[in-house]
């Protein structure tokens, strides 16, 4: 894996520190994520729409209905930028204007392309499956004529993405240290909980381990 | 609280069953979020940034560095498109198709404006810290003149908001009930983990209450 080299769109810019460009960081931040947020304008007016992906290497993969105005637009080939976030942690300083949250997101800018032929339109839904829940895609029911037509994927290169991440303690103004206030970080994990069964379960289905074992860090 | 009259532009689309245009649902779903995405465009390039928020009655407030590319461009003006996404669970359904995410999330379109005067301007910090952690603003240091000017605060109204919301087991073909596939869902709760005290914290100062019980449900 090289290092992105950023362009001057997707170079952070407030905080230098902050900004961090080697691929694994953004695989690891992308491959943990499930859901991005889609950004994309139309007349003028810009939209962002939450929706799960994949990564395939080095592109993201988002999908959708094929009625979906989204998916329309962005199959045209218009500049998209698609931004996935963790929250990790609020970061409680003494003073109100250092009250910070412990992040780390990465921002794509580019272009769609639509994947139209079957082989790698099943591939892509194999991988969205197995992003969501590794190890589900032999446990489900494949895609049908009528499943593949009716859904449109799209992949979008990253060769134009960044990442940002915040870690650690708050950064306070010296004379600050002194305050009786408390200062620290509440961490705000995502815990799985137990699974939920359908209400229509047949009877004798065990919980698969892919699904007891479920935790996004990989 | 009456109900908001969703513009064409927010109306939902794709699943009307999924359009939940409520006040009260679109004020919860703000309230328990702490991350939105901002969709801004640049040279018909779409941005979209995560960042904190809190709600001022039907206003959403945004913060941000004065000396931020995002601040400037949406103090002038612009269209901009705010978006707020819980993640609840995964939906495993017996198809691949029909693999989906129980979420709620609202989408805010409208133009944000600029608040300069010093009174709503340390209002509206409040409101973000309490946002953030109800109850801190008296347990914190409260902004000095750098600080202020340091921040730029813009309000976009809620007029155009709309709310999106998944529930429930999975949908299934009619015929797929009868495959032994696992099939449910796995909640994915946001968890407050133990506070982590700044290393620099002095002695004998107690982990607030607010910081002890703290939960985004309200």
């Amino acid at each position: 894996m090289t290092e992105k080299a950023p362009s001057d769109r997707t170079r952070v810019k407030r905080i230098p520190g902050r900004g961090v460009y080697d691929c694994e960081t953004i695989y690891e931040i992308l491959d943990e994520g499930l859901v991005c947020h889609v950004g994309f304008a139309h007349d003028d007016q810009p939209y962002v729409i939450p929706t799960g992906y994949a990564r395939d290497g080095d592109n993201l993969i988002i999908h959708g209905s094929s009625a979906s105005r989204m998916m329309r637009e962005l199959s045209g080939g218009i500049n998209v930028c698609v931004t996935v976030t963790h929250l990790d942690a609020l970061v409680l300083a003494r003073s109100a204007f250092h009250h910070s949250m412990n992040y780390r997101s990465v921002v794509i800018l580019g272009r769609a392309t639509l994947i139209e032929d079957d082989a790698p339109k099943t591939e892509a839904m194999r991988l969205l499956v197995e992003h969501l829940i590794p190890g589900r895609w032999e446990g489900c029911r494949g895609p049908n004529d009528i499943e593949m037509k009716a859904t449109t994927i799209l992949t979008v290169p990253l060769d134009e993405a960044s990442a940002k991440v915040r870690i650690g303690p708050p950064s306070e103004e010296d004379e600050d240290y002194a305050l009786t206030h408390w200062a620290g970080q509440i961490p705000l994990p995502v815990v799985p909980g137990i699974p939920v069964p359908d209400p229509e379960l047949s009877e004798g289905i065990a919980v698969p381990e892919y699904v007891k074992k479920y935790g996004r860090r990989r």
